[in-house]
C-alpha cells in the first residue's frame, strides 16, 4: 500500500481514495503506523530529518534515533575530546601510538554515524547539508594530519597535531546537538552587527589613544613600576583596550592623575563611552539579533511539527463517509501512541485521547490529531492512590490515633518551619571550630535528626510518591543525608583505625554538610520564580558549557603549541622571589603575584587560565607574563580570546537569561496544556491544581496535599493526574513557550486556512 | 463666561450650551484661550500640573513655567551643590559665614518657588504630594542643622554638617526634572524584585564562604602576602563578596590552586552562580521591571495628555448647529496655536491646519483636535529655496560656468570621500612626532585644508541651509576647525614670543586636532543607525548622570566625614616607598600602588575615587586603604556603594540601552508623523523626504540634495517643509514612540468609546 517514497513527499490522494474503496475502516499496515509513529516522535522531540519513507529506511531511522547510539556518539566525542590529557603536552603522557588508536576508532565511529545518516536519507539530501561535508572535511583533515604527524615523529622532527583544533567542532556538527547548533547560528546571525558596533568601538579607542598619546608622551610621566608612562601608540592602545575591560584601573589612570587633576575627565570620558556605552550597546545589539532570530527559529521549528504531524495524519487517515473530512479512529490513535510512547500508561492514552475527541466521537479531525505531539509533550503525572504500605501490612496500628496524630504532625506546616530552624542552627554548629567536642559530636545529633525527618515523612507519605520523578528536592535531600552518612561513618571509622582522618575524605564530609543547608531556599515561597527560573534555563547552560567547551578548546590548543613549556610552577620556599622557571620573567608582575601556575603546559592547566581569562580580571598581567617569554605579538591571541569570549559568548548568555526572564514574567501557560488542566478537573481526576503548581515541593511536606497519606484519599478516585509543575520543562518547551504567544493566532490560521495547499507544498512536496 | 473652576473639573456642559445659544461662533475670551493654550501647552510638554484655571492661576501657572525661573533654579541648585567645594573639607576654603550665606539664599529660591507652586495649585492638591512635604521637610532640616553647627562652631565644639546629604534631593524634587523622578521610580519599583534576588544571591555566597571556611581553614595556606589564607569566616565573605565583582580574580584563587588543582573547581563553580548567573539574574530583574513600569508610566502620559487636549477642546468647542458634534473653528485654533507657539510661521501653521482639517471644512472635531499637541511637537522645518548670496550679489559669476563646475565638484560625492581620505592621513601625521618640521608645518596645510573645505561648502550651500539647526556636523566640523585654527595661532604666537609653548595650550591644539577626526565616521552610512540610536540616547545619559550625581554626592558627604584626612597624597621621590601620609598604610597595598591620591579629602577627589569603585576593578585595594585607617566596618560602606551603584543602577543604565535599541531595531516612524509627511507630499511642499531621513547629514554636503544650491532649485516652490529627522528627537518621544505601537490601539479606541464619559470621570471631574 505504501510504497516507498521519495522524502518529504506524501501519500497520494490517489492511494487514499484507493484505501477507502477497500472499507469504512481499513485496518493500517504496520508499515504505515511505523512511518506516523515516526512522524509524531520526530514532531514531538522536533527533530528534522527528512528521512526516506520506505519500511527499510524508516526502520534504519528509528535505530538511528535509539539512545544507544546516540549515546555511545557522546561517549566517542568525549574520548576524542580527552584525548588531549594523554597527547603532548600531557597530564599524563601516553605514547603517540595509543592516543593515535583510539583516535582512529573514534574517527571509525563518526564515519559510521555518517555512513548510518546517508542510509536514512536521501542521497541529494545528503550533500546539500553542509553539516555532512563539514564532518567528512574534519575527518580527512585529521586522517591527514594524523600520517603527517606519524611520517614526522619516525623521522624525528618536530611535528604540531594542528587538527586537534578541529575535534571540537565534531561535537557540534557530528551530534543532534540542536541547542548548540543554535547558540552557533545566533552567533553567526549577530556577528555582522557585532562587527559594525566593534568597528566603532575600536575607531573610538584608536582616537582617545591618539588624544592619550599627544597628552602625555611629552610628559615624561613614570608608572608606579618606574616605567615610561603612554609613550608608545600601541602601547596606549593596549592599555586603553584593557581599561574598556576594566582590569587595570585605577591603576593605569594614577599616574595621569597624580600629575594633574583634570587628567582624570579623560579617563572617565573614556570608561563611559567605551565600558559603558558601547558594552551595554554590544549587549543590546547581541539582545536583539538573538531576541529576533530566535523568533524566526521557534517559528520554524513550530510550523515544521506541525507539517510533521500533518504528514503522520496524511498516512492514517481515512474517510467516514464520501466527500467528509478524513479522520483518524481511536483504535488507529490507540496504536500509534502505544509505538510511540510504549511507557505511557493506559489511563494516561485514555485522558488525551478524551483531550483529543471532546465531542466523544470515535475519532478525530486533524486539527485535533496534530495538537498529539504537544500532548504527549506535557508531562502528565498519574499518580497511583494507594494507601501507604505499612496500612496493609499493619492497618491497625497505622490508622490508630497516635499514628494518626504523627502523621498529621509530620504533614503541618510547623513541621517544615522547624526542620528549617535546625538547618539554621545547624549552620552556624559548622561555622564554629569543629575541633570542640561538644561541635564535632553535635554533627551526629543533626545527621540523626536529618534522618529522623526522612523516615517520619517517608511514614506519613507514601514512598512511591515520596520519591516521585518530580520530587527534586526529596531526592536531594535524601542522597545529601545519607552521602553524609556514609562519609562521616567512614571518616570516624578511618579515624579511630589511623588515629589520624584524611583531608579528601573530610572535604567530602564538609561539603556534604554544607550541601545539606541549600534546601532552606525552597521553604521560602517568595524565591519560587526566581529559583524555577534558574531551574529551567540549567539545562541550557550546558549548552552555553558545551558552547564554551568548544571554544576553549581550540584556544587551549592554539595557546598549548604557542606557549607550552614556557612558563613552569616550581615549588618555592619564598613565592615572592620565583621566577616561574624562566629568567624572562624574574621581577614581573606576573611572577610576582604567584601566577606561574597559570599556562599552557597541560590541557587542564590551559581550561583553568582560559577560565581566569573569561573573568577577566587581571588578564593583561596574565597575558603580559606570556608576552615576556615570547614576543608582544602574543597579546594578539589574550584580545582575540577577550572579544570572542567575554564581547560574543558571553553576552549571548546574558541575552538567554534575559529573554528567560522576560518570557517568566510576561507569559502565561500555553493553551493546550491549560485544555488538558480543563478535561482533568472535569474528569474530577485531578491532585488540586493550584496548589500543585505552587507548592509542588511542599506537596509531600505538607498537609496542603494529603494525597499519598493513607487516611484520606479513601473518598477519591483511586488514579489521578497531576500536570507537572512548569519548573521541569526542557529548554525547547520553554523556547516555544517564549514565542507561543505570537504564533499561536498566526499560525494555527496559516495551518486551517492554507490546509490542503500545504501538502502540495512545492518545498516539501518535490521528490 | 469661564468661572474660576475647581482645578481637574471640566467646564460644565451648561456653560457650553449658554455659549452656543449666544450664536454660531462667538469670539473667544483672552481668559478662554490663555486656559486651553495652557492646556495644549502641558500635553505637548507632558507637564502634569493640576493647576488651579481660575485666570490669575493661570497667568502665576504661566509664569511658573516661563524658562528664566526654571533656569533659576538649576543654577540655584548647582551652587547649593557646589558649595560642597567651598565647605569644609574645602578645596576651595571659605569661611562658614560665607557658604552658609549662600545656602540661605538658596534655600530662599527653593521656598520661593514653593510658594509658587502652591499659588497656582490648589491647597488640597499641594498637600497630597509627597514631593512638596519633601522639599519643606529638607529646607528646614538643613535650617536647623545650620543653626546647630553655627552654635557647635561658636563655642569650639566640633560639628558635621549632616544636612549635606540632603541637597541632591533637591536636585529630585524641586526640578520638573521628570526624566529623574521617573529613573528614581524605576529603581523604587525594581527593588523588591531586587532584593529577593539579592537575598538568594547572599544566602548563595554565605553558603559558598561556609564552605571555604571548611575546606581551607585547616590547610595552613598563605597568599603570596605571606598572610594566612582563608581562616576567618567573615573575611572570607567580603574576599568572595569581591570576587563576584571580578576585582580579586585570579589573586584569591592561586594559593589554594597552587595547594590543589581541584579546588579551582570550587572557584570555576562559585565565579558560574555568583558572578555569571546571579549578576545576569540581577540585570534580567531590572530590565523587566523597568520595562514594565516604563510602559506603564508612558500609557499613563500619553493618557494624560490627551484629557488634556480633550479639556483644551472643551473650552473653546462651540456647536455648528443643535445636536451637531461640537467643533472648534479655524480662527479659534489659530490664535490658539499663536498663543501655544509664538515662533511658528504662518506657513507651518497653515501646514498644521491643513492636516488637521484634511476635508478642509473650516472646522475641526474633537479627535483631529486632540492630535495638536502631537503635531506640535513633530519638527517641521521650514526650509526657503533662497537663492545664494553670491547669486544675489553677483549673479553673472556665480552662475558662470567655471563656477557651476566648482559647485558640481563640491556636492559630488567623490568631495567627501576625499576629505575623509585628506582625515586619515592627518590621522597619521598626528600619530607621528611633532618635533619634526615636516610634520609641525604639515599641521598648517591641513588646518588650511579643512578651511578650505568649509569656505567651498559655504560657497557651494546657501549658508542660513548649511548652518540650519539640525545641521549637527556641520556645526562641529566649523567649530572645531576655527578652535583649532585659532588655538594653533595663538599657541605659535605665545611659542614665537616666550620661545617656549605652554603645556595648557597645546593640550587644547592637540585634544582639538583629534577631534577633528571624529568626523570621518559620519561619513560611512552603515555606522547610522548605530550612531543615530547613539545619539538619542545622549540625553537621557544627562539624566542617569544626574541620578549618579545623586548618588556620590550623598556618598561622598558621607565619606568625608568618615574617612577626611585619613589619607593623604604626598609628593615623594619615591612614589613605592610612601605610606600616604598615615603610618598604618606602611607596606600596604593601597599605599604600594600608589593610590594616595584617591581620597576623600574633598569633594572633587570623592567623586573621582567614587567613579573609580563604579569601575569596580581594585575596589577591594581601594576600601582595604581606608579599612587600614578606620576599621574593618567601613568595607560596609564600600560594599554599599557596589550594591547601590553597581548592582541598581548601572542595571538600570543598561535595561535603559538595551530598551532603546530593542525600540530601534523594532518600531517604525508614528503614526501621526506619517500623515503630516503625506500632507507635506500632497502639497509637494517637501524635500525629497526620503533622502532626508537617510542622509540629513549628507543633506548639505553631496549632489543628492539639491536645495540650497542656486542653480536648480528655481523650478521647485520658494517655501519647502521637511521634517525633522528621528535623529533629534527628545528622550520623551523616544520613550512614547517605544510603546506607541503597543498603546495606540487600545488608547484611540478608549478615547473613542468612552469619549463623554471620560469627562464625567469621577478621578477627573471631582473638586
Amino acid at each position: 500500500m505504501s510504497e516507498p517514497e521519495p522524502a518529504g513527499s506524501l501519500p497520494e490522494a490517489a492511494g487514499q481514495e484507493k484505501r477507502l474503496s477497500n472499507g469504512g475502516s481499513p485496518a493500517k499496515s504496520k508499515e504505515d503506523l511505523d512511518l506516523a509513529a515516526v512522524y509524531v516522535s520526530d514532531a514531538q522531540y522536533n527533530r528534522n530529518i527528512f528521512f526516506d519513507t520506505s519500511p527499510q529506511a524508516v526502520r534504519l531511522y528509528l535505530l538511528y534515533n535509539h539512545w544507544v547510539p546516540q549515546v555511545l556518539l557522546y561517549v566517542f566525542i568525549l574520548v576524542d575530546l580527552c584525548l588531549a590529557i594523554f597527547e603532548d603536552p600531557a597530564v599524563v603522557p601516553l605514547p603517540v601510538w595509543a592516543t593515535m588508536l583510539v583516535e582512529l576508532i573514534c574517527l571509525s565511529a563518526f564515519t559510521t554515524r555518517l555512513v548510518h545518516y546517508a542510509k536514512v536519507i536521501p542521497r541529494d539530501k545528503f550533500w546539500k547539508d553542509p553539516k555532512n561535508i563539514c564532518i567528512i572535511v574534519i575527518v580527512l583533515l585529521s586522517l591527514l594530519d594524523m600520517m603527517i604527524y606519524g611520517a614526522l615523529k619516525a623521522t624525528d622532527h618536530n611535528a604540531v597535531r594542528w587538527s586537534r583544533v578541529l575535534r571540537p567542532l565534531l561535537l557540534v556538527n557530528v551530534t543532534e546537538g540542536r541547542q548548540l547548533r543554535r547558540a552557533f547560528r545566533s552567533i553567526r546571525n549577530a556577528l555582522p552587527q557585532i562587527f559594525l558596533v566593534f568597528l566603532l568601538f575600536i575607531f573610538s579607542v584608536l582616537m582617545f589613544s591618539l588624544m592619550a598619546l599627544k597628552l602625555f608622551v611629552k610628559r615624561d610621566l613614570k608608572t608606579t613600576e618606574g616605567e615610561p608612562y603612554f609613550t608608545h601608540y600601541l602601547d596606549i592602545v593596549f592599555d586603553l583596550y584593557v581599561l574598556v575591560t576594566t582590569a587595570n584601573s585605577p591603576d593605569v589612570m594614577m599616574p595621569a592623575y597624580n600629575a594633574n587633576f583634570f587628567f582624570a575627565i579623560f579617563f572617565f570620558l573614556y570608561i563611559l563611552v567605551n565600558t559603558y556605552i558601547f558594552m551595554s550597546v554590544f549587549l543590546a545589539v547581541v539582545y536583539n539579533s538573538y531576541k529576533k532570530y530566535l523568533k524566526e527559529e521557534v517559528r520554524q521549528l513550530v510550523r515544521a511539527k506541525r507539517h510533521k504531524m500533518a504528514r503522520a495524519f496524511a498516512v492514517l487517515q481515512e474517510r467516514r463517509e464520501e466527500g467528509a473530512e478524513p479522520v483518524v479512529t481511536r483504535d488507529c490513535w490507540n496504536q500509534l501512541v502505544r509505538l510511540v510512547q510504549s511507557d505511557i500508561s493506559t489511563a494516561h492514552r485514555e485522558l488525551l485521547w478524551s483531550v483529543s475527541d471532546d465531542k466523544n466521537q470515535g475519532y478525530i479531525g486533524k486539527l485535533a490529531f496534530v495538537q498529539l505531539a504537544d500532548l504527549l509533550n506535557i508531562q502528565v503525572i498519574t499518580m497511583k492512590s494507594r494507601p501507604h504500605p505499612l496500612q496493609t501490612l499493619c492497618p491497625a496500628l497505622y490508622l490508630s490515633p497516635p499514628s494518626r496524630l504523627l502523621c498529621r504532625v509530620v504533614q503541618h506546616r510547623a513541621f517544615v518551619i522547624a526542620f528549617d530552624l535546625i538547618i539554621l542552627v545547624n549552620a552556624v554548629f559548622i561555622g564554629l571550630d569543629e575541633e570542640d567536642p561538644v561541635i564535632g559530636n553535635s554533627e551526629w545529633v543533626f545527621l540523626a535528626l536529618y534522618m529522623l525527618e526522612i523516615l517520619l515523612k517517608l511514614y506519613a507519605f507514601e514512598p512511591r510518591a515520596f520519591f516521585s520523578r518530580h520530587n527534586f528536592w526529596n531526592w536531594f535531600d535524601t542522597i545529601i543525608v545519607i552521602s553524609a552518612l556514609i562519609a562521616t561513618i567512614v571518616n570516624t571509622a578511618v579515624e579511630s583505625s589511623l588515629h589520624y582522618s584524611p583531608r579528601e575524605i573530610l572535604d567530602i564530609v564538609f561539603v556534604l554538610r554544607v550541601l545539606r543547608l541549600i534546601r532552606v531556599v525552597d521553604s521560602i515561597k517568595r524565591f519560587r520564580t526566581i529559583i524555577n527560573t534558574l531551574i529551567r534555563i540549567g539545562p541550557t547552560i550546558l549548552t552555553f558549557g558545551q558552547l564554551i567547551v568548544v571554544i576553549y578548546y581550540i584556544f587551549a590548543m592554539v595557546g598549548m603549541e604557542l606557549f607550552k613549556g614556557k612558563v613552569r610552577y616550581v615549588e618555592s620556599s619564598d613565592p615572592q622571589q620565583t621566577d616561574c622557571g624562566n629568567p624572562l620573567l624574574k621581577d614581573s608582575a606576573f611572577a610576582n603575584r604567584n601566577y606561574c601556575k597559570n599556562n599552557f603546559n597541560d590541557v587542564v592547566s590551559s581550561f583553568i587560565l582560559l577560565m581566569e581569562l573569561t573573568v577577566v580580571n587581571q588578564w593583561h598581567v596574565l597575558s603580559s607574563g606570556f608576552t615576556a617569554v615570547t614576543h608582544k605579538s602574543a597579546r594578539l591571541f589574550f584580545v582575540l580570546f577577550h572579544i570572542v569570549v567575554v564581547i560574543i559568548i558571553i553576552n549571548i548568555f546574558v541575552a538567554f537569561v534575559l529573554e528567560a526572564f522576560s518570557v517568566e514574567y510576561s507569559v502565561e501557560k500555553g493553551d493546550l496544556q491549560t485544555s488538558l488542566e480543563k478535561k482533568i478537573n472535569e474528569l474530577e481526576l485531578a491532585v488540586a491544581q493550584e496548589q500543585q503548581e505552587e507548592n509542588l515541593v511542599d506537596s509531600m511536606e505538607t498537609s496542603d496535599n494529603d494525597l499519598g497519606s493513607g487516611q484520606s484519599a479513601k473518598s477519591k478516585p483511586a488514579l489521578m493526574f497531576k500536570i507537572a509543575s512548569k519548573r521541569y520543562r526542557t529548554v525547547d518547551g520553554l523556547l516555544q513557550r517564549m514565542f507561543e504567544a505570537d504564533l499561536s493566532p498566526d499560525d494555527f490560521a496559516a495551518e486551517e486556512d492554507a490546509d490542503t495547499p500545504n501538502f502540495s507544498n512545492p518545498i516539501f512536496s518535490s521528490a
